[in-house]
């Protein structure tokens, strides 16, 4: 990928994430919290532009009504300061004991008798250690504020969520085009195949741990991909994205590479098919999530598949894979224009086969745009 | 790999759970503690067979003094009965509210106001819902129970970690062989040939985010590739595994590939080789965590690079790449045969660049096993 690193880009990205900064800090006040505690986390990444993975070691952005800070292992110190907006950088070393520096931060931002909401995948490692050095204070989720900020997606966002989009449609051609080859091969052979792709075609890494799923393995929903070679007439699962700029993607194809599927497999394609279908067509602004998942709900309970249809429809997509809005029953989340989520539904047919097909959606002024392009047929 | 699909294997496999299972209910009661609620973490891949990464669903392992039990969603139904050696699976399909099966489940367990060690990783989102769900409950971490079990790797364990580290020195072997050709490569290029070939050796995956620092890039510690382009006489830390049967690898070098070295570069190099050797020197059974870093550290110091070692000398390494024994100031564990852990002193200079050299050894009866093999040099 072309990484443009004007000045200009990145006056514009520190732009954008001070502006994200300060409706996180807006909303803190409109929802009566006193701070944001994050953990390296999406959320992390999406208000200080500072990503990593989680880690044992503490390192924490607060994030108060007026200011922002870092508590932070001194090796951190250079990178966050190069990688983040946040300039409050407060470390400590290998040998320190980081929850005394934690009450200190917590006292000089007066935050310890507050209203804090951490970060909903902090480990409880840390949730602990938080609820023992501030014995005064009440806990909320920090989605309770981020969430309504980063359900609808900015056009650099969009930008990056379609172009993770063009290179699974690429990938997922390219391996359909492999045709009888494929047959013989194991389904760790096929996922390395798929993922030396992903990164071939500009991608960074897997947004997940690719799936493929033949024959009876198709019918575990999260399967992830064995030693089982691949038959003719075999059904195949194939689910799988990579990241552009952090932004991933993800869609599933169903395909028979070689010789004659099951005797009912071409009813349950067509049926899952005309599902995704009507959910698709269900998408607008205005209507409840969980309407969307009626949609495909309906197609496949008429079809006699509704108790193998065992999940929801679909999961917003963004920093996170899997993220609001989630398309189920119980959602009544109205949807707007900017939100992306996956249309997703599957039937499963224990010890025989599994069909699911799935593409990335995003919600225009009046409709949807399918993020996905390539065909949807076995 | 090969896998060894044998039932006397899988006998094998489900007895050493099942051994692994009694060990933490003897534990639970001797700590006295009612139940370890794990989510899909090491440790419940540990326990249980079933290893998945986090994820924003509810799915639990229990394990009290006399029962063990999954929660979790219908999807995973058949998985977790085929990969899991827990045979009660109480299951949830999306639209249903889980936290009513929760509380429903600590009834029948009778563990609603018991104390509760919850996974070190769990999320908060988690946490909060069982604090909401068991408000009698007291709250501790799994990891009081469960380290002590996965401290002590057994024998299938190490033979995991020993093929782990020879697809490491292979790698890291063919890497160095690269000479002349690495220069012009980016990092990210470089990263992406690391990979390709630990796959092809055999490795699933990466262990972590592959690491390569170039020139200035390796004076953060954590930097990990970006599109620096490799000079002639630059130092680049190359830092990379990948995992057999889920156990990493986890070896670093500092290699100058062709070109002449900054002029301080060899004083460091040998000063972090030093360092490294003494701190291998310094491991054998009874000896505390602590003295190996101290080892590694006083070398540093006395040669005047103590300020540019900011971080701890290694870290346990076993399901998690990172996990206890942490061979840093302040830890007082007692060494014994077994235990699996890295050595890596680094000198870190601003602006110039990174030295760091780090092996996996395991503790043995009279000293220590490098697992990495490889040439040291640069």
């Amino acid at each position: 990928m072309a990484d443009n690193n004007s000045s200009s880009t990145e006056a514009d990205s520190s732009t954008l994430m001070q502006n994200r900064l300060d409706r996180a800090q807006e909303a803190l006040e409109r929802e009566g919290a006193d701070a944001l505690i994050l953990f390296p986390s999406s959320n992390m990444g999406y208000l200080s532009g500072f990503q990593e993975e989680p880690m044992e070691r503490h390192l924490f952005l607060f994030v108060t009504r007026e200011e922002t800070l870092f508590l932070a292992p001194e090796m951190y110190d250079e990178q966050l300061a190069a990688e983040s907006v946040i300039s409050t950088i407060r470390t400590w070393s290998d040998g320190d004991d980081p929850t005394a520096l934690l009450a200190e931060i917590g006292g000089e931002l007066e935050i310890a008798s507050g209203r804090l909401l951490v970060d909903d995948t902090m480990w409880a490692l840390f949730t602990q250690d938080l609820r023992e050095t501030f014995p005064d204070a009440t806990f909320g989720l920090a989605s309770e504020v981020v969430d309504e900020l980063r359900l609808r997606k900015d056009d650099a966002e969009l930008e990056h969520l379609r172009e993770a989009a063009a290179i699974s449609d690429r990938v997922s051609e390219a391996i359909r085009g492999l045709g009888e080859e494929a047959i013989g091969m194991t389904e760790a052979e096929l996922a390395d195949a798929i993922e030396q792709r992903l990164t071939a075609a500009g991608g960074e890494g897997t947004s997940f741990e690719t799936v493929v799923g033949s024959g009876p393995n198709g019918a575990r929903p999260h399967h992830r991909h064995t030693d089982r070679q691949i038959e003719r007439g075999d059904p195949v699962v194939l689910d799988f994205g990579t990241r552009v700029e952090g932004y991933p993607g993800d869609q599933t194809r169903t395909i028979v590479f070689d010789g004659e599927p099951p005797a009912d497999f071409e009813n349950v394609h067509e049926a899952v098919l005309t599902a995704q279908q009507a959910a698709l067509d269900a998408v607008e602004p205005g209507v409840e999530a969980q309407a969307i998942d009626r949609a495909a709900r309906e197609v496949l309970e008429n079809r006699g598949y509704g108790e193998q249809f065992v999940h929801r429809t679909g999961h917003g997509v963004g920093r996170d894979v899997h993220e609001p809005p989630y398309i189920t029953e119980g959602n009544d989340r109205v949807l707007e224009p900017g939100m992306v989520f996956s249309i997703e539904p599957g039937v499963y047919l224990d010890g025989e086969f599994g069909v699911r097909i799935e593409d990335l959606v995003v919600v225009t002024e009046d409709g949807c745009e399918r993020l996905n392009r390539s065909p949807r047929e076995w």
